[in-house]
């Protein structure tokens, strides 16, 4: 039986520990609250997510005690906000992690280092690359939870690694399968949440479906050029681990960076857009990140950039989309 | 000022109608029926779509007279279904299009012939290739009554016609652009219904927006090996006149390719879906032509297969769909 670490009670840790626990895997599910955990314990629901689930308890195992949760796994899934990793795995020893295989769920930069997830724990951890992974695709949390068709790509420079976690996936509903692209895969998962941001202010600022159309797909030859200029191999960004996963995210209604954006569009202040949405969009601190390194590398990325610009330079979201637009063909 | 003849009164018609006359152009514009002509020339405004547009009469010339608007005109822009065109066509004398440069507007493909409409105009009117492009890019022309930001592609392979017909559409609110490509952009087109018509489908069957957007994803796939068989030139298919107007059609709650399918997804017969829609979904034939097409250049094509089994073979769509889920990824 797998020991898997889940470090996280968000919507995507809540669908991946349904996932891994009903294909029998033994999940030890680490999250921050402690009323959240109890009442996962006496319910067999999380309360904030997916409400409906039910989790098996005899293979589920809620706690707020990282260290332990740690201790007993093989596999580490991080699946809390980028911007909250570094926090969350403050307390762990250094050599915590050691012999175990890491799988970021994670979408998101950590903010100020401007690295990528699996880039931070490698580092913090002292971790060869081949035991890290990311885990990708085109998958609304709440369609694991309602069981309906799902694809999800493992990325990883170990193949063995992304296929023995692609096993512990694969069910009824859920097709994955491995690939050996481990920092492109995360770029554009990173990438993906600046777009849809990006598509939310277009919307709110009027902008309709034809301009979104070429916004997304200005904005895939956008993360080709970038992605390209961070790590050069032959890659197929129509796959659907970056181009899927754009589209679910940039065409839903329900996606937390749509929705922050589309507030940016009609004129909220980042600040009272945070407070009302009582949340923090991934793409907000991504589009930091994305944009300072890109400094060196120079690469034409005017999404990102309008994105910096209305986000962190105060500029008005509508003259932003006024440039943005003349670049678009 | 540029003389147009538009032929064809459905929406997309109506919005290039707009576009042009606006911007100066003198287009005789030709419609099958009296009364929609008569109720134009009356009220200025087409009855039956984007019914809020006025025309400007001086420049908007309604006519029933196919000869008589072919004469006056440089250009001729095609926007009948692609099953009308062989019958709106076939009173012109073989000559009648000599020297004249015409734009399809037509997403489909002739009929019975397996011919991309500007294959068939040529043939049919012994055209130079360099006389004939096609309009295309991710375009409601809901949109374009509302004078939301749109982008158009013009593709031929002769430049000048190309540019110059962008010239014609550029204005406040619409981008255009010249393309060298016109059979990879022109099947597309034709492709991009059969995807709308199989996410309908697939819709209709219950699977969700992940699966959707791997079939999109996986859909860019089978688009760019179809069209790289038959006419093989470097092409990157995230540009917006592929990859634009695939999604634009494919996300689009209004199209009639994804209604139909929806329909046949949720057991409806192709008759009754047609009977219930009052009218013909273009991706319905367009799928007949690429499939008979296809058997000879023997390209991998799951979703037109599925698609084709489907609506002409009376194959279960549950079933073809779970065929269909196994080949993605």
């Amino acid at each position: 039986m797998e020991k898997i670490a889940m470090i996280g009670g968000g919507s995507w840790a809540t669908a991946l520990t349904k996932i891994l626990s009903e294909n029998g895997a033994r999940v030890g599910w680490w999250q921050r609250s402690k009323d959240d955990v109890q009442h996962l314990r006496s319910t067999r629901h999380n309360r904030r997510y997916l409400s409906s689930v039910a989790f098996d308890l005899t293979r589920v195992f809620p706690s707020t005690d990282l260290e332990e949760v740690v201790k007993e796994a093989d596999w580490l899934v991080l699946a809390v906000p980028a911007a909250f990793v570094k926090d969350a795995l403050d307390k762990l020893d250094r050599d915590a992690l050691k012999n175990k295989r890491i799988i970021s769920a994670i979408k998101g930069m950590i903010p100020g280092k401007n690295l990528l997830v699996t880039d931070y724990v490698a580092e913090r951890f002292r971790l060869p690359v081949a035991s890290l992974g990311i885990v990708a695709g085109p998958c609304h949390a709440e369609e694991v939870a309602l069981e309906k068709q799902s694809y999800l790509t493992i990325g990883s420079v170990d193949h063995q690694l992304a296929e023995d976690f692609s096993q512990l996936l694969r069910n009824r509903y859920v097709k994955a399968h491995p690939m050996a692209d481990l920092d492109g895969i995360e770029y554009c998962a990173v990438m993906k949440n600046i777009i849809a941001l990006t598509c939310g202010i277009a919307h709110g600022l009027g902008y309709g479906d034809n301009f979104q159309a070429v916004l997304v797909s200005n904005a895939v030859q956008e993360m080709r050029r970038f992605v390209h200029a961070l790590n050069p191999q032959p890659r197929d960004l129509s796959a659907s681990a970056y181009l899927g996963d754009l589209l679910v995210t940039a065409y839903s209604q329900f996606s937390r960076n749509r929705t922050f954006g589309s507030m940016i569009g009609r004129g909220y202040s980042v600040k009272s857009a945070q407070m009302e949405m009582n949340m923090v969009a991934e793409g907000y601190y991504a589009v930091k990140s994305i944009y300072e390194l890109n400094k060196e590398l120079k690469v034409p990325m005017p999404i990102a950039t309008a994105a910096y610009h209305i986000l962190y330079e105060k500029i008005s979201p509508a003259v932003e989309l006024e440039i943005l637009k003349e670049k678009f063909r």
